[in-house]
């Protein structure tokens, strides 16, 4: 069990990375720096693939970035010209090795490397073509699904735009993808665009494409642009070129909850700050769930932002609620303990100097199945605080996701049982304000310039959705 | 190389731990715990004790407390009346593993395990006098040379406290010790204070001693007291006693950077929160070092509480000016870089939003060789800084420290070679201002109830400074 | 580099091993004591695959057996009724993990463990073939063709056993495979016989298949028979059933290396001793290739058998004339030292008073690139043999291998650019015997009841060979 | 539990070795190939220290030569004008790697690495001497006893071979030592010569020392002689010199089952070849106890020398009766196993061909507890063997050892609880002979010019008997 897991929240499934090079250069340390800073969109698996003219060589396995790629293997994976990356959340088990990505075709007259980010909402369908024309499955993930619409459309075309062109027709739901070929890199974002995507440029003139701009920013790369929902955009020696066939033929709706919780605060999501968003989260909050209290603190580390938009809004001072341990990584469990609950305050310690005596807002971004919710509750009750008065910058979670989180109708969704009166006095609240759906829109900005899916809140879904679903989802 | 070291910092040396329960029980993952929220004093290796009914078992390692025990590690030591356990910093280099604590005496007639934070500054001497009469020292370390002499006085007595009181009349210089004998644990605080010490109780009557109150939480103990300067604390099957023939004979003088920086905020060292002593820096500095600006910024994790500070005093609207990479560990450093100054970003990356087109307050803790600042302050004017003024929550670091941390008189310190002003011309910043020497006493509170080491600005040294200085402090 | 390849041998590329029980239990401990047995037949990489209920779990890696399996990851198998397991000797690089078996088809609707000792020989057609019925290939190995020769073939009848059959009729050249399928085990072996396969029955009812009855024996299972050529064994819990539509469909041609070295001697393949074949490959040698000597030495370990029999023939004593070194692994090689060559003797070291002032017979069971023979030559006579008559259990290689092992027609085979006169005084020697072409057939028996592929010495295949050739068939 | 563990062995508990080099270069890799072809001796840990200058690097764990020295961790150790090595054979438990060995006392003014092979008797008088006069001892290994009495005779002299000496007549006991000294290695053999200990020179002039000559091989130095019982060897920048002031002051007494099954047989041990010793063991087996029997077959890997000397004296032809599997290591032990003894067919398989429808000699070196004994009569019988008579290359050990291994008088020494028919019919054979004691001392040779320790057989020792005995020699 990972002390991640202590705190009960939802997963974002993965961070891609690519980097298009003209020179041979040693490209996996910047790979390396690019997905070391994407590792909050996953920490169980990740992996890197390196083309070096022709040559693929690429290594993945489970761990964070800094445990997988030890100097001797970053070494091995040499020189190239261009190379991929990917974090992976992922749920337990030995089989977890099997779907780390990136999967890499290695044949050789059929060499491609594939990176995705989302989930599709067709994959049964899909497949079932396939294999009815001949094609054999080796695992049930999605990304073996759209390597081999890639690659059954290359049977026709030989041309590795055409075909990822044609698999963009047939691919519904939410990718943001990055396909490295033998001669060229290609990403591409679907619709709706679901899934952020971005891509910048290094002093040295080396393309790079992330899922967020954070790690265009820890290679020093400056952020060019984010690709259009439906663009394809292609890296290789004549530069970069661009295809929007697809654009604006869908319903923009890019996941709102990546500027609630899921992306880093300093990254920017289809040009709006996401540590704005937070900000604005908060001031939202306050406006619509003022509270009589003393001081503002927020839950590290996504709590934060919004705990000092909340407390300029309110007035009320903000403060440092908790310290959280910053040593993450495998944990020994006590065999004696009673329940992981318990073990919150290994990670989150309250500063009794700042809620002591005080009426507290404690600012979250989310609710799960509330048990970490109320032992947070505990613990600043427990060190002296008066009131807590919990402020969530997200509604409450009622549907599932098929776009590529974990969210899901699962019985352990709190709201899905209880009204926010009853979710109040469970976490053992004084009061309890979560955000209106109707400001979720608002979010990034007041423009209202994009589109935004707000499915797993509302229950509106922008396409249609999986014959099957429920946890087989997340089989295999 | 670490990714910790890319933030130029100085360090402590050293974090201890210990656990006496009257019934046998698996105290090693407690052990783990405490260490862990102790793991901010030293990531370089790690040890764990245990004393099994005069069987002593111990492991101890380079590596994070969560890489060095495993669940198989923990497993092996098995349960145990009595635990002590120790976090360390040091210099890098095979022999690190040597010097890893507790140092354990395993003869079977003489049975000892010593953990310690601090630095004698008599230890050439003591050692010598020990050499005469027969001592064979294997290490150059101080724990070795606590270690025998108490062991020494042991052969007088066979009474282990009255050879840790004969120890303590001895000993000079900086150590918050823990010792654990067949039958007993013994605390002991030097008579100065210089490094924190304190005990609590669990749930189950257990005791607990920890450097931090952060690591009583941990554990689930309440805070009983500090352990007082001079005090020795014994905690056997007839509970606890305490000595304090040494309390009160000499001048207290407790480390003032442990409230600056050293210690973990939400701790409490002598009745004091760190948090608080942080905030008021910020406020004295508000004070003394006004600043025309839009936003009060701190460096992440030790600026931020003194930013909040500034911000309060000064009315200046606090901001979160950075986010910082929470996944620590080994790291690969790619053999083209040009130096790790360029690196700073990949653990630190500015929030665009929060400082574009705004004049700045950036709040620090300290600048030891200037070229972090410099390239912090140069992040900050990238993103958009149009001013950049650099407050920083102690004064310039001007002499060496004697009493366990690595603040040495090395031509590395920019505060021995430049003028103030020179040094914010270095670091590129609008103004700068480092906290007056005046207000390090006041930190902690006004009530001046206590004294406060403040050598490493002032050069007022409360003990005899040892005879082997500079670099030699840290040989082997 | 490993130890194992300072001496220049030539090497099997894999064994395999799989186990049925009706009833579920922890059967992947007995895959690894069969695998400890086949780890000659491979040591870069093994793996195993369990089948629970039609839950497949596998784990596989680059390493031994013994470095691989850990107590963890064998426990994190779990319980099954079936498993396969094997081991693979194959070239170096990253990209050995990829190409690691079981190749595990974990797809919902079809699930499919594959284990494959041997190589096939129209593997390029197939794959055109089945690339042109919609296949997308994800590496070059051999296995995945088979597997999704197989797979096709099920989507016909999902009969598993008729899609064996089926994919029997189109595979070409040498395989011994065992599938493992949601509700049985089906075992096969090419009409050639290439490469050897038997099963056994465990006291406890539990059937056993293997590539050599050692494996049989390691898990105390008894020895039914061996797998004819071209028969398919399946194994489920209607006991077990054989079809032999393909037997005798071709001239058998069972691989006479096995029996000279790939083999261990304590093992039978097709009713004959490995350990007697090799006494008499001595036999004949001394009949052909007799010497005045004083004492015959082998080089340990496939040549010792051959020594016994040359010196049971010859009457001129045997003795002991290296120590190999036993312990094996990773090694460490002097970043100084001049050549592989110089390190002969880290792993083998002469016996001094076997050879001194002796004239000494030297068995061994091959020759490649004859620096291995040369330099152990050279370690005899400076331990003072007085001459070396070195006798080779083998014709020269003088042709590849397309079935299974790295026998090639690379410039290293020296029989292809030098006489034996020529190779003699390479080496050093006072005279050297190859064994007789025409004994070959007569080694397992004189019965001279079944057909022996020879072609690497002969250059008569009895299959086509290979559209594509030398280092191709290697690639990936 | 280890793999070799299955074969109930005793086991030797050490061996050493050293170089000097007057150029610096590097040595860690020398000492690394010495320890490798020493790895017989010990393998439950390892060490190496290197002297660089007067800068003292070590790296010492548990695990075997080629697990413990990675590439990087040789690599750390750098270059240096000297270095000594050790592996160690121990009991198991969380504390054998705080008994590895070098013992390194690292201190500034006293800087000494020192391996042993051995155990003195008198240990603990003179760590009670030690004691009295202040010295305080970290562990209760002989070593440290050993490193503590040069240590204290070095502050009386400062002259590191006059402390030798003065060592040398205080310690009583077996030992074979090397000091590694701030300029010089010091090589050392107590009076009796109890442990092996030779010398050699390598090509660049460098001096090597080893327990056993094949370390010597094994780094293509040339055997000059062996170290006299008694004497001490300086090698230093003057070369080498010589003090026999101890030498012939007492019964010599090598340990004859060095020549039995600790050494390899590829050794010479004070010029006499172990692999001739085990020949002749055979021999006058076969002369006291004639067999009338088809084949003679020895236990791998000690018992086939004595197997062919059996087979020469007697006649009957000698073969191949057991196959060991050589990959060793870390093994998993299923659960469900009954014994370890089930467990000896991992390791060992019979050759059905030599042994079935035979009746069998079977030479081994020893019983201890008898049950793997049994095993291997039974594995034989099972495979057809119509008799089977079992020789022994040793009397039965009765008494305990002192002098540095694990030959216990503890309850599992089956002969101290049965007569030699009674042993007969517990293993199962058909007959049971025991070397003659009155052999022992003309094993090397019928020349009688050396003494021999034959303690453990005929309970004659050579020195007093430690104070302590039994398991408590044993302790931590």
């Amino acid at each position: 069990m990972k002390m991640a897991d202590f705190l009960d929240k939802v997963h974002e499934e993965c961070g891609v990375f690519g980097i298009y090079s003209n020179e041979r250069s040693f490209l996996a340390p910047k790979v390396y720096y690019g997905l070391y800073a994407l590792q909050h969109r996953g920490q169980e698996s990740c992996g890197i693939a390196v083309n070096d003219s022709g040559v693929f060589r690429y290594y993945k396995d489970t761990g964070l970035v800094s445990e997988v790629f030890t100097n001797d293997i970053i070494g091995s994976l040499g020189q190239s010209q261009m190379a991929v990356g990917h974090v992976r959340y992922g749920t337990t088990g030995s089989s977890d090795r099997a779907n780390a990505q990136p999967i890499v075709i290695n044949h050789n007259i059929n060499k491609m490397a594939t990176v995705h980010n989302g989930n599709l909402t067709n994959a049964v369908q899909l497949r079932e073509q396939l294999e009815k024309s001949g094609a054999i499955f080796q695992t049930t993930s999605d990304t073996e699904v759209i390597s081999f619409v890639v690659s059954h459309a290359l049977l026709e075309s030989e041309d590795s735009e055409k075909a990822v062109l044609s698999a963009l027709g047939k691919l519904d739901g939410a990718y943001s993808l990055i396909f490295m070929f033998r001669d060229k890199l290609v990403a591409a974002r679907d619709r709706h665009g679901y899934r952020p995507l971005c891509y910048g440029k290094c002093p040295d003139g080396s393309f790079v494409i992330a899922s967020e701009t954070c790690a265009l920013d820890a290679v020093d790369a400056s952020f060019v642009r984010d690709i259009l929902p439906g663009e394809m955009v292609v890296f290789d020696s004549d530069g970069v070129r661009s295809d929007k066939s697809f654009c604006f033929t869908a319903k923009e709706a890019m996941c709102i909850f990546e500027y609630i919780y899921f992306a880093r605060p300093d990254s920017k999501i289809d040009g709006y700050s996401v540590h704005n968003a937070r900000l604005r989260a908060g001031e939202f909050l306050a406006k619509e769930h003022p509270a009589d209290a003393d001081v503002v603190v927020g839950v590290p580390d996504s709590g934060i932002d919004a705990a000092i938009g909340y407390s300029r809004y309110s007035g009320i001072p903000y403060g440092i609620g908790f310290i959280k341990n910053k040593y993450i990584g495998r944990t020994f469990i006590s065999p004696g303990q009673k329940s992981r609950e318990d073990k919150v305050r290994i990670k989150l310690n309250p500063v009794f100097q700042t809620v002591s005596g005080k009426r507290v807002v404690l600012v979250d971004d989310s609710i799960v199945r509330g048990t970490t919710s109320a032992r947070i509750v505990k613990l600043l009750k427990d060190a002296g605080a008066l009131e807590v008065h919990v402020r969530i910058t997200a509604p409450p979670f009622m549907h599932p996701c098929y776009y590529g989180t974990d969210i899901d109708s699962r019985e352990n969704l709190i709201a899905c049982k209880h009204t926010v009166d009853e979710i109040r006095d469970i976490i053992g609240a004084d009061s309890l304000g979560f955000l209106n759906t109707g400001f979720l829109s608002r979010l990034p900005s007041d423009d209202m310039a994009h589109g935004y899916c707000t499915a797993c809140f509302t229950g509106v879904y922008d396409t249609d959705i999986p014959l099957v679903r429920g946890k087989d989802r997340f089989e295999s």
